[in-house]
């Protein structure tokens, strides 16, 4: 079985991470099969959403302990292997925003450390109830400190200083109630809601959407002027794109539009 | 029939925007009439807080888009005159916070896409029952990239993330929780409810709202240390304020102070 | 009786505000006194985890209004005296993020102005029911510019607009809704819940919990490749620590890790 799944629906792309005796943790080999599988997304224009979930109980338990246990064995005691490792992961959520398509995470079962970053690294997130979201690594004595750079943009910081000083779990209503996830289905519905919300992104114009996307997460660093100084370029872009010409038009038009993207 | 009502109830100037028939849109017309209006409201003392809000139906149902589309006749498609358009609104936009009054939106019906970020771009607001927004230009191929400026320093960035990518509105409660707005109240209160946030505000000491309203969008934008210097300059100008003396001693004396400003 | 009153419960620290009189004012002998407390704990390795309350009836109600009156006695009408105070309180306010043990503020009764900032810029918080919060200067005709600095890192901006420009308190169920305390207790539970949460961070491994807060607080001022690139390097020096080996090989061996830190 290939550590990745991937599957299509249409024009939404199914990626599941696939080591489900280990809760898919974010090993060397899922690593590299996550960003392979990003980059071969970055010029797929016909794929126009992406679905990031976990086989078995859970959706990621975070990075694999054991492996990089056994990285202690270099001359100089893992130190190397581990900084190339952070790079590599933190390359992989970085590429995250950068996709052209929103990526959604299904999440059920348990999101912890690194796993827990993942959610917090996509664009959006549904989670099942039930589902049990934690930067635990200080209970090991491994403060989350990478995970925490995803977290703390996604929830107000004293709840993530919380999360991540305590090592205590959340359930997905409060991840919900933070701003972590987008909401909670019942277990039964997941699958379904999160295909839904994949599939409304997809009707739209995907160029716009991709325009849209990469903007967002460039004018959420800057200073206000800069901001709309950025995002006006991006606009009279989009503005200028055939196919928006036709969307407005057959919005004023009272019709539906005829995309020449398919 | 002027495209935008002024009406001052003591000092409190209310602004209504006046094109009901097109719920509101933010017209060349209207982001001209805006912005000299907010001119004017940058020198004038007497004025100590403003409510905008829409005649009609809505609040603001955003850009023009017969205005736009005619535009696309020029020589270059439009793209001088997007251009031009798109920093004109953006200016309106950031003139909200330079200006000495706090800005409350008094939001009813709809405030989509423009509409929904001139609310996120007021410094307070508070929506009618039934109130529904949404930032939902991506239902025509046109991705709100700016009003996606003022939104995502408004709520948290999944919520921000969805409402751009689905289109989906939200509800005032909804928009409540998520930070949007300050508050929702029954349609048969918001004028009043509005006002009375508007009077409690404008019966404070006007030079230190207008300090205080200023430095807080400052601040807001820099790191910890700097903000902490420049605001602890600002205390020491308000402090060295009569009227601040004034207010101290009258608390200590646990009595009325007697403010100069009248 | 000492301006703060210090204890300790094993590894936690307790400093308690003592000023109950006049309701634990931030004046110049009390801001000595944090900081002389603050700057000990930098050093001392044997406290985990520092709870910070106030004495009587309340938590803290900001600054010493009378000293601050009597400042302007000087011939510069108290410029230079109120420039040093907003720079001494500033610096106390900084140092909290700077600890190398998590703070957490046990608040009762009310936290207003300097003593809301207080709270805010704690990196934790629990309340009784019933304590109140507000930033409320601006009724006095002092607008609190420096409080709002910690809080609007803590709130959503249009929430915090409105407590500063109008004075109004918040409860501490609604605290606790915006981001600005962890949780709400019964009075009675007070002590008991914030000592149970110090205890709960006292037990995971110190140097890890002290590693995470520092760099918790520097990343998140940065963009977020620079906020990753140094959380990476933060990982490895965490992943080399002798204490995070054992940590890590106890749970992968199913054992509770021998810590070398008591």
């Amino acid at each position: 079985m290939p550590i990745i799944i991937r599957k299509d629906t249409g024009a939404v792309r199914h990626l599941t991470l696939n080591a489900p005796d280990r809760l898919n943790p974010l090993s060397d080999a899922m690593l590299a099969a996550l960003q392979a599988e990003f980059v071969a997304l970055m010029d797929d224009r016909s794929i126009r959403a992406v679905i990031l979930s976990g086989a078995g109980k859970a959706f990621c338990a975070g990075h694999d302990l054991k492996e990089m246990t056994a990285g202690r064995a270099a001359t100089d005691g893992g130190a190397a292997y581990f900084k190339d490792l952070f790079d590599r992961c933190a390359a992989m959520m970085q590429t995250l925003p950068r996709l052209p398509q929103p990526v959604i995470a299904q999440v059920h079962g348990i999101a912890t450390a690194a796993g827990c970053q993942l959610v917090a690294s996509c664009d959006l997130a549904i989670a099942a109830t039930g589902t049990r979201f934690g930067v635990n690594g200080v209970n090991i004595g491994l403060f989350c400190s990478t995970p925490m750079v995803a977290l703390s943009r996604n929830i107000p910081r004293k709840q993530a200083f919380e999360m991540l000083t305590t090592g205590a779990f959340i359930d997905a209503a409060r991840a919900a109630e933070l701003g972590l996830i987008n909401r909670v289905v019942a277990s039964e519905d997941l699958e379904a809601e999160t295909l839904a919300l994949a599939q409304t992104i997809s009707a739209k114009l995907g160029s716009a959407v991709t325009l849209g996307k990469q903007a967002f997460y460039e004018q959420i660093q800057m200073p206000l002027d800069r901001a709309y100084a950025f995002t006006g370029d991006v606009m009279v872009k989009n503005m200028l794109e055939h196919d928006t010409e036709e969307g407005i038009a057959a919005f004023l038009g009272k019709r539906s539009p005829e995309w020449s993207q398919s």
